[in-house]
C-alpha cells in the first residue's frame, strides 16, 4: 500500500481554504499513486478553535466540508481531523476525532481519548474523550488510529491519564500505527516528540506514522517535522520543519528486518527559535490578511533583532522601522539603527519626539502638582512613540510589530500603551540572554545586526544616563531566576536554595507577580517555550501571592 | 448543634489575610455558641486562584494555614474550602477539597467530584474529581458534604457529568447537606442558584446547608446569597448579596414539618447589576492596594455612568473625572459633564486636547502622504486623552477606569490603547441598552446623571457631526444581535431566521469577529452577564470564521 503524509498549514475556520488545501493535497497524493493520504488533528476546522467549537453553526461547516472531502476519496481514502458530534445526551457535545474516508462515504471515525488540558491546551472544555478503541481494516492493514496526546501515556504512566489507547488498539492486532497532530513548537518539543514515536513504535513493534500540522496560529507555532518510522525504529521520512510537505512513501519499507537509514534533521535551538518566529510573523499577516509591518527601532538591540525577523518573515520591502529619537537618546541610538536599516534594505522614517513630548510635559505641568520627575514622564515618552506608530499603522494599513522581550515582559520593564503596543509580539518568549545568543547566530556569517547594538549596555534612554543594570539585575542571573520561577513552578525557597540571593528573589518574583495586569494587556506572544506568557500562564490580577 | 454560616471576601494567594479573616469568624461564631462554622469553597487561597495551583509552594502555604486553622477548632469545628495534594501518583496532583477541623485536628476531608470546566471555570486543569464519598458523622448528624458544582447534576440529567455526588453520598443516609461554594454573579444565576439548593432540597427530602463566597476577584464578583433551607424548603435563612456576613442557626429549625416563613430577598436586575459592579470596583481597588481611581469623561452616557458607579465604590473625594474636549467636542458635552460632577461630589479637571492633537498632526502630515481624514485621525484624539490620563494615573498613583460598554466592545468601536486604555472595565458586559436602564434606574428617585446625558444621541465626537448610528444600527437591534450571538452562541442563519435583515447579521458577526484582537488587549470587564468577553470566551485572533 502507497500512503501520502500530508503536513499543511490550515486556517482556522476558514473551511473552504481548508478543503482547497486538503483537496489539492489528495489530488499530488493521487498522482504519485497513494491509496491513503494522512492529514492532521482538526485539520478541517483548523486547530485550535476554541470557542468557535461552541457554535452549531461552526459545526455544521465542518461537517459539510468532511461529506465533500469525502465525495473525493472515490480513488485514494482520506483520513482526516475534524470534529464530530457525540450522539449520546450524556458527556461534552464533541469528540476530537479522525475521519477515514473511502469509497466516496464515511468508513470509520476514531475519537481521541487524552484530551490535554494544561497550558496553551483547553481540550476537555469541549471534548468528550473516546472509550471505545476501534482498530480499522484498510487495504489488507489493520490500522490503530489515535490522535496526538493519545500516544503520550506510554505505559499508562503519564499521571494525568488513567487509559493508553494504543494498549487497548493492541488488544485488536494492528499492524500499523497513525497518529493525526497538532503538536504545537516549543524549543525542546522537536525532540521530545521524536522520543515518543519511537518509544511507541519500540514499545509495540509496529511502524509510526506520525502527521502533524505545520503553520502559526495567533501565538502558537505548529512546527510539522511530520515522520514515518520503520518497525525498528528507522526513520523512513521526516517532513521539513515549518513548511508543508506531501510524500508518499510504500508500507513495504516499514516492516524491516534492519532500521531504514536515518533521515533526522538537525534540531539546533536557535535555527529552530528562529525559523518559528519568522513563520509565526508571516502567518500572523497572512492570515489576518495584511503584508506589511511598522515597528519602532530603539536602537537598542530588541528592536533591531525584531526588525531582522520581520524583513526575514515579509521582506524588507514591507517591513517600516521608525527611529523616533527624544532627547535622553545617544547618538550611537540613531545611527546603529541607521546601519541596521542599510544593512536590511528595509525602509524607514525618522519622527523626533521632541515636540509632542514638550506638548504634553506643558499641558500636564500644572496638573503634576510639582511632583518631582518619575514614571510618568518617562511613559509619556514611551506613549508618544506608541501614539506615533498606531498613527502611521492605522493610515496606512500596516500592523505594528511589539519589541518586548520575554526578561521584561516578566518583570514589567515596559510601558502599556507605550512600548507594549502592537498587535504581535514577535520576542516576548526569547529571555533576553537569548536574545543575544539568537542575535550572534544570526550574525555567525556577516553582520546582518550591527555589533555595537548587541555589545552596547541595554538602556531604555527615557532619562539621562539610564542602563537596564540600574534597577535590575545582569541579565544572565534574572533570567535563570525567571526561568524557575516561570518555566519550572519553583518557589522562593526552592530558588534560594540554588544559591540566589535571598532579597534579589523575593525582588524578581514580586515584580513578576505584581505585573499580571500589564501582561493581560500586551498582545500576544509567539510562543517558543514550554511555558510562554498569555494563554499558556493563567494568573489572577488581584492575587496577592509573594508579592 | 449550632451552626455558623460564614460568607467572606477572601483575598487570592493572600493566606494570613484569609486566616486572619477565617479565625475572626470562628471568635464571632465560638460567642455565638456554635458548634460548627462554615465557610466556603477554596476560602483558605481565594477562589479562583488559577495557574498559582502549580506551584508547590502555593500548595505548601495553603496547608500551613490548615494547619494553622486546626488549632482554633478544639471549642468550635471549621469547615473550610482548600486544595489538597492527591496522594496517588496517578491523576491530577491535587483535589478541590472541604477540610472538616475538630478537636485541634483535621477529621475529614471530601474531595469535589464535578469540574467546571466551560466558560470562566478551568478546574479540571488542576483537580483531580472524587470518586470516593463519604458521609461525616458529626455531633449526632451526619453530614454530606458537597462542593458548589457537586448539587447541579439533580438526576444525573446535567450532561456534563456521569455522576451525582449526592445520590452517592444518599447510600450513607446522610440528614443534612452542606454545599461551600464560590459561585459566581451573574443576572439571572442567584435566582438559578436557590432553585437548585430547592431541587436538592426537594429531591432528596434534607436540609441544606448552602455557603457561597463574597467579593469580586478581579473580573468575577461573587454574590454571596447563602442560605439555610429546611427540609420542607422553606428558607431558613438568606444572607445578604453582595456583603460579608457570619449567622448563626439551630439544626432544630432545619427538620420542620412545616417549610419556614420564607426570607427571601428581592432579585432585581438592575439593583443586582449596580450593586455587583460597585463591588468590583472596589474590591479591584482594594486587593491591589488603591485607593483612587480616574476616568475620562466625555460628555456621553457611558462614562457618565462609570463615573456614578465609581464614586459609590470609593467614595466621590477619590474620583477624578478629566473632561478632554477636543474641537468636535460640542458645548452640552462639557456642559453636562460638569452637572454630572457638581451632583456627584468628584474631582474634576479641565484638559483640552487640542494643543496636542495638532502637534501630532502636524508631525505626522508629512508621513501620511496626503492620505484622506480616517480613523488614523480620529484615533489620534483617542490616544492622546489614553495618554493624558495614563499620565495623570501614573504620576499621582491612581488606577484609570475604562468606560466601554458591552456592545461597543462586542463590535469593536473603540480606539485601542485610546478609550479601550483603563486597569478595569466597569461596564464591559453591560449592554447599551441596558446602559441606558441602569442609568434611569439610578435617576429613579432623582436627577443623579443629568438627563440631557441620558437622551442625546451616543457620539464619540470624533469627527463632525459624527453619531453612534452612522455607522452602527439601533442599539436595541444591535444588542439582540450581540446577545444571541455572544449569549446564545447561534449562528448567522438561525439568527436571520428570528426576523434580523441578513445583511445585517452578516455585518455585525463579521464586526465581532473581526475585533478579536482588540478584545485581547482591553482590561478585565466585570463580569455581569453568563457570557463576558474575557477569560469565559476564548476566540482565536487569527481565525477565519464569518468575517
Amino acid at each position: 500500500m502507497k500512503i501520502a503524509l500530508a503536513q499543511l498549514n490550515y486556517h482556522i475556520g476558514n473551511f473552504d481554504y481548508n478543503y482547497e488545501k486538503i483537496k489539492a493535497s489528495v489530488e499530488t497524493a493521487k498522482s504519485q499513486g497513494a491509496d491513503l493520504v494522512v492529514f492532521g488533528e482538526l485539520a478541517v476546522c483548523g486547530y485550535p478553535p476554541r470557542d468557535f467549537l461552541e457554535f452549531r453553526d461552526f459545526i455544521r461547516q465542518s461537517k459539510a466540508v468532511i461529506a465533500r472531502l469525502a465525495k473525493l476519496s472515490s480513488e485514494v481514502a482520506i483520513l482526516v481531523g475534524a470534529p464530530s458530534v457525540n450522539p449520546k445526551a450524556e458527556g461534552k457535545d464533541l469528540f476530537n476525532s479522525a475521519y477515514l474516508l473511502a469509497e466516496g462515504k464515511v468508513k470509520h471515525v476514531s475519537h481521541k481519548a487524552l484530551l490535554p488540558t494544561y497550558d496553551i491546551f483547553d481540550e476537555y472544555r469541549y471534548f468528550e474523550p473516546c472509550t471505545d478503541f476501534q482498530v480499522v481494516e484498510f487495504k489488507g492493514h489493520r490500522l490503530a488510529i489515535t490522535i496526538c496526546e493519545d500516544i503520550w501515556n506510554i505505559g499508562n504512566e503519564n499521571p494525568l491519564y488513567k487509559v493508553c489507547p494504543m494498549d487497548e488498539l493492541m488488544k485488536q492486532q494492528p499492524d500499523l500505527m497513525i497518529n493525526l497532530s497538532a503538536s504545537p513548537f516549543d524549543v525542546k518539543h522537536a525532540e521530545e516528540r521524536l522520543n515518543i514515536v519511537r518509544e511507541n513504535v519500540q514499545r509495540y513493534g509496529l511502524p509510526m506514522i506520525y502527521s502533524n500540522n505545520v503553520g502559526a496560529q495567533t501565538e502558537v507555532v505548529f512546527d510539522g517535522g511530520s515522520v514515518v518510522m520503520d518497525k525498528q525504529g528507522g526513520i523512513v521520512e521526516e517532513l521539513p520543519y515549518f513548511e508543508e510537505a506531501v510524500r508518499c512513501f510504500d508500507t513495504d519499507q516499514l516492516f524491516v528486518e534492519k532500521a531504514s537509514e536515518d533521515k533526522e534533521q538537525a534540531k539546533e535551538k536557535f535555527p529552530l527559535i528562529h525559523d518559528a518566529i519568522v513563520l509565526g510573523i508571516k502567518d500572523y499577516f497572512g492570515k489576518l490578511g495584511f503584508k506589511k509591518a511598522i515597528l519602532g527601532l530603539s536602537g537598542g538591540l530588541d528592536s533591531a533583532l525584531t526588525t531582522v525577523l520581520a524583513c526575514r518573515a515579509l521582506g524588507p520591502e514591507n517591513v517600516l522601522a521608525v527611529l523616533m529619537p527624544s532627547k535622553y537618546s545617544s547618538d550611537h541610538s540613531v545611527n546603529d539603527s541607521l546601519e541596521l536599516v542599510k544593512n536590511l534594505g528595509c525602509q524607514h522614517k525618522i519622527i523626533s519626539i521632541q515636540e509632542p513630548n514638550a506638548t504634553f510635559l506643558e499641558l500636564l505641568n500644572p496638573h503634576f502638582e510639582g511632583k518631582p520627575f518619575n514614571v510618568a514622564e518617562e511613559n509619556i515618552q514611551a506613549r508618544t512613540r506608541g501614539l506615533i506608530l498606531m498613527a502611521l499603522s492605522n493610515k496606512h494599513g500596516f500592523i505594528l510589530l511589539n519589541t518586548t522581550n520575554k526578561s521584561e515582559a516578566a518583570v514589567g520593564y515596559g510601558t502599556l500603551y507605550g512600548d507594549l503596543c502592537g498587535g504581535l509580539s514577535v520576542i516576548g518568549d526569547v529571555y533576553k540572554t537569548d536574545v543575544f545568543a539568537l542575535s550572534r547566530w544570526i550574525n555567525r556569517d556577516k553582520e546582518v545586526i550591527p555589533v555595537h547594538i548587541i555589545e552596547k549596555p541595554p538602556s531604555a534612554e527615557l532619562r539621562p544616563d539610564q542602563k537596564d543594570s540600574d534597577s535590575l539585575p545582569e541579565y544572565d542571573v534574572l533570567d535563570e531566576i525567571l526561568a524557575q520561577y516561570i518555566e519550572n513552578r519553583k518557589g522562593p525557597q526552592e530558588i534560594i536554595e540554588m544559591g540566589f540571593e535571598e532579597a534579589l528573589v523575593t525582588r524578581i518574583l514580586r515584580l513578576v507577580n505584581i505585573s499580571e495586569y500589564k501582561r493581560y494587556q500586551t498582545p500576544p506572544m509567539i510562543r517558543i517555550s514550554s511555558k510562554a506568557f498569555g494563554v499558556g500562564r493563567r494568573m489572577p490580577i488581584v492575587g496577592k501571592y509573594l508579592t
